[in-house]
């Protein structure tokens, strides 16, 4: 078998930035190091092309009737700067106290590499296991997978399957394991307000139009509603209500207000309806905005009234809200109420579906859930009981990864979403980092669920 | 006499750019030529040092008895760019069909020479004229006059006169004539949110704190009525009724609303109180948003929620506000409105009060008029009638020119402001012009008033 952090860091030395059209080379780097490992385990890899960076796709087949795990990745990174902030450097992977550091260390190399290896061992151990394998590794998740949709729906036919397996979420620390349960989904859109044609001296013309930050900013603000509700209407109706299992793992959790609040460096939190912020990033949609702009903006002043303004905002939904229909109700909402002396332009952004999966054994599991997704999720609590010394937490998560939406919409599959990496791993920052400890447990849970699954 | 346009030429050759520190041999080139131009009519020349640039102080003494006539005007002009606008290079001067083009043709190179012309003219007609005259040019007026209010103070007593003269304002049209007199006060603001102490995912964090373009969107919404007025407690205390005469002016001018619009880009108004674009520009104070920013500006999305958010506020004052409790009324709304989950940090620009003198003969005349100003408002009167063929406007104007009022009440001065260009001119825009058909009536206009307040 290969040393799994030596071929973490042989990975982590390709510099795989997907946004970054000179990384072309380590982007091919990466692809070609990652099927050479596939290939020596003895899959089938293909280099799917796409119209930006190719997916490849790894197969091991065998008896239909056998399970067909797929397990999903990604090789690109996250852009490495700023460079002066990293102890050593980014894709130089160097070992120091128990961590590897380096960019994609974590996200999502070495928690991609810990079900690699996990494969490697289980057929090493059997090379005849009776369990079809599908890789699925994208490049493009770091700049929101623009090519996977058209990649699915080629390649959905290949994709039957019982679940995904994956680790791209993050457990609460290396010695406590989260199964995401479930994901926000987002929209994306940018206002635009045109007022008069060009910038107007504030003094010659002050009093007479409609500002265009004016007319903006009483946008923005009757999004809300003085309780702190999104002022959009219907903008709740599609939201399921939270499980009770769901605030008891959250109650387990136990997380303390005070830490958190340190961490974001406020004296008080802003959440709807007196929900703690760890209920309300969890499971309350929410609309933010991501950047606002217009008029003169440098030292002092300059006392013009602005011809243009604009503001990007993004909403998180949950369950079972429509981005398409949340993204209408909101551009209506502002066509209807934006002031009729001044012209809105609205850019529909990107658009993501939450994503929500019930763990066997709770109230509302679904009566014809997957007999093998559900003996996944029965051999990772084991395992992770097993190799941690604790049972995993199942709890949503307040981001978005749109892809496990699009694969459930899709290919009818859910996702197993075992955290291997915690808010201390750095990720899309300097000194990003993977712990060894939890990395090499992680392997040891993942080699587990596939040999539950196998019948091994 | 000197050719009053080759004099003009002569001053823009010189580019004297205050904002622009590598202009400082422009700067002293024009105050040198000004300084010998003025030594050459008989002036004791003085330059003033000051923090920043030297203000020339120019006298022609004599008898205590005699009037005393203080000509204002600014020796520095705004930058050049865009270079690729100008039809001929900016800073040498062309003559083309009646118009000279050139940087500072206008503002205020050209309209300063009306009255050093004028008064040329006079003394070689009358070498002992009773008339005193100082000549008070700074070199910061483009940048906000910084070193003025502690000139004044050290130059006051030398500045016991009857009146300031000047031609810094703009007329309708090269025919007709514009005598200002109201100018607006300013008081301007900036205004940063603080939220969490860094910028944070949305996905992760998202509707767990107060987003600070939501708290700076609220607070800027709540500084207006839904009907349009600045909803501050106290902002309309001081406003002085406009003057029948005033809207009688403003009729006689005829302003056409719809050409305005086109000109602004505009289908519709939006004045406080139902008021005509031209009064509320004139009459009205006015709150202003200059600039607005936060966050993420660039293309697409980023999905964060920024740590600070900025706008930046200017208002307009009329007579008899005070800008300094303007001010005071603007932080206190905007320090109690806040929401208390963000910190609010109030930056003070830069004050200037309005300005407002009311011409002999109307009703609302203080009764303790200067006699050598009521001289003067008459002899512009008849010179004005005389020499463009129909009588001035008396009217306010929206901009500010806080030396007018600094002048009033530090020196006790009222102003007799002569528009000398217009809309026409592009002050401050390539191609700024000098009509010299204008240019020349100008001088004969700034003469007779001369001779009249001299008794010639």
């Amino acid at each position: 078998m290969f040393d799994p952090v030596e071929a973490v860091k042989e990975l982590v030395r390709f510099p795989s930035i997907s946004t970054d059209s000179s990384s072309e080379e380590g982007m091919e780097g990466v692809r070609q190091s990652l099927g050479t490992l596939l290939a020596g385990l003895g899959f089938e890899v293909e280099m799917v092309e796409t119209p930006l960076h190719p997916v490849l796709f790894a197969t091991r087949g065998g008896d239909p009737d056998w399970p067909h795990v797929i397990i999903y990745g990604h090789y690109d990174v996250q852009p490495a700067d700023p460079l002066e902030l990293w102890c050593s450097p980014p894709f130089e992977p160097e070992v120091r106290d128990g961590y590897l550091f380096g960019r994609g260390t974590a996200d999502n190399k070495g928690s991609l590499m810990v079900h690699i290896a996990a494969v490697g061992r289980l057929l090493e151990k059997n090379p005849d296991a009776p369990i079809r394998i599908t890789f699925l590794i994208e490049g493009e998740e770091e700049i929101g997978s623009p090519s996977f949709e058209g990649f699915l729906e080629r390649y959905k036919d290949r994709l039957e399957g019982d679940f995904v397996l994956l680790s791209d979420t993050q457990s609460p620390s290396p010695e406590e394991v989260t199964i995401t349960t479930g994901l926000r989904g987002i929209v994306c859109l940018d206002v635009e307000i045109t007022g008069p044609k060009m910038d107007l001296h504030s003094g010659v013309h002050g009093g007479v139009v409609m500002n265009p930050i004016q007319a903006l900013c009483g946008l923005c603000h009757s999004l809300f509603t003085p309780d702190g509700r999104i002022n959009l209407p219907g903008f709740y109706d599609d939201v399921l209500p939270v499980f009770d299992w769901e605030r008891d793992e959250l109650e387990r959790l136990g997380l303390a207000e005070e830490e958190y609040a340190d961490f974001l460096g406020v004296d008080k939190f802003h959440s709807p309806e007196d929900s703690s912020p760890f209920a309300a990033l969890r499971f309350h949609p929410s609309l933010e905005f991501n950047g606002i702009g217009g008029g003169y903006q440098g030292e002092g002043s300059k006392t013009v009234i602005p011809s243009k303004a604009f503001v990007k905002i993004s909403c998180r939904l949950v369950p079972d809200q429509n981005p398409l229909k949340i993204q209408e109700i909101l551009t209506e909402a502002l066509k209807e109420r934006c002031p009729t002396e001044v012209s809105l332009k609205i850019i529909p952004g990107h658009c993501g579906a939450p994503y929500l999966v019930v763990p066997p054994g709770k109230p509302n599991t679904p009566a014809d859930q997957s007999p093998v997704l559900a003996r996944a999720f029965s051999a990772a609590d084991h395992a992770i009981m097993n190799v941690f010394g604790s049972s995993p937490y199942y709890l949503r998560e307040g981001g978005s990864i749109p892809i496990i939406a699009d694969l459930k919409r899709m290919a009818g599959l859910d996702s197993l979403m075992l955290g291997m990496c915690t808010q201390e791993s750095n990720l899309h920052a300097p000194n990003e980092n993977l712990h060894l400890g939890m990395f090499h447990k992680g392997i040891s849970v993942s080699e587990k669920i596939l040999s539950a699954i196998a019948g091994l």
